[in-house]
């Protein structure tokens, strides 16, 4: 079996080193295919036009200056071609992924470019800002990681994983969960630069979420490790149906 | 009523001047705030690590150094606080944006953004290379804005309007239709460089699509207009009872 992984915050993140060694413990080959620099918030972008370097760091290990959406491709369809991989996992990252702000992420990009590929995939993040609790969401990881090379996923599903920062001993437990919904405030800043012109920072004060039952979120919150199965077919079918009687004979 | 048009071809796209221009026609304030370059394949990224300059190019028109979802944002939580608008529009995209592709459009995640920031979108492509025909991409997106305007959205869902690029008397007629599926062929490009060291080049030819019933790729390939509903919640509702039930006592 073979192993695809890759993440957003860039090769050199801790939590993408603690996630190979511990699926290293899987006999499989693992091999290490990440951006060489932090694209956090890079979401599903894809460079098209530009050309796209691979730095061979050891024989499983090459670094892109791209996206991790690129990483995954150029991986699949040129570095790895010879054979593809059985499982791509992205991650851990260093905050969590939940609610609506999956679809920002550039880690739960890379297992839905993953996914598109047909490739069974999860991303790992760690609902945490310091002192990151890597083991717990490694161990987790491999948990699911066996899950899917035993059982696969349904063609365009995906894996969200969310971890606490908790050390193993002090998590709840595990849930499977929907997706959540976030509030923010208010989040543009306005300053005036050492030149006197405006600029604008993009900024977003958490106001903490909807108390939506059995979401990622509240599952987070209470101590429990989130596991979320996320579609590629974002079709609103139920709605469908009444904007079809509504277009009738357009 | 107010409505915010953006794009991610950038502000000088002759695409988002003739929706402009046409949706200047509805008694509605249309302000454009537009990437100020092309940002094509930018998908759902976010500027957080550095700011962004906006370009007041007249009352109602500012051109964004940032992506498609920055404008959103920035327009929205910024520029335009003073009154949220009733309506966003974003495009018209010169190409398509159909099936998994939409996970990758800088259009559509536009869209998505208003619809996060709670309104209603509808995202606009032409299925073209060359010689497009805005005015009937335009035509439709004004009949989609007055049903929106009229009606709204479901919370949490978005229009995705797709437009063969034809003249108006040659369209057959406007399908409801879900999200379909294209297939790709091995879409990585190998070369060297003028200085003996290879690179890669992300291709990609289509080889077609999946004969999806009442797919949006369907519709557009029969030289009809094609609307999806777009829903934000990606859970997979059906699959997440089984992962359920396997993960019990964990």
């Amino acid at each position: 079996m073979r192993i695809l992984i890759s993440n957003d915050d860039g090769i050199n993140s801790e939590g993408l080193q603690m996630l190979a060694k511990t699926l290293d413990e899987l006999a499989c080959e693992v091999f290490i295919v990440a951006p060489d620099r932090d694209q956090s918030a890079a979401s599903h972008s894809l460079s098209l036009h530009r050309p796209l370097r691979a730095e061979k760091i050891n024989s499983h290990t090459y670094a892109i200056d791209g996206t991790p959406t690129d990483c995954i491709n150029l991986a699949v369809n040129g570095l790895l071609k010879d054979k593809k991989p059985d499982l791509v996992v992205s991650g851990i990252n260093m905050a969590a992924n939940l609610g609506d702000d999956i679809t920002y992420s550039g880690t739960v990009s890379a297992a839905i470019e993953a996914t598109l590929l047909k490739i069974p995939s999860i991303a790992v993040s760690i609902d945490g800002r310091l002192d990151y609790k890597f083991e717990t969401a490694a161990h987790y990881s491999k948990i699911l990681a066996v899950y899917v090379l035993e059982h696969g996923l349904p063609e365009d599903t995906l894996l969200n994983l969310n971890v606490p920062n908790l050390k193993l001993e002090n998590v709840k437990g595990m849930k499977v969960t929907k997706q959540g919904k976030r509030l923010y405030e208010d989040p543009i800043v306005e300053k005036i630069d050492p030149r006197g012109k405006e600029y604008y920072w993009i900024g977003g004060n958490e106001l903490g979420f909807v108390d939506i039952k059995d979401s990622d979120i509240m599952a987070i919150n209470d101590g429990y490790v989130s596991v979320t199965p996320i579609k590629l077919d974002l079709t609103d079918h139920g709605y469908l149906k009444k904007l079809n009687s509504d277009f009738e004979g357009f």
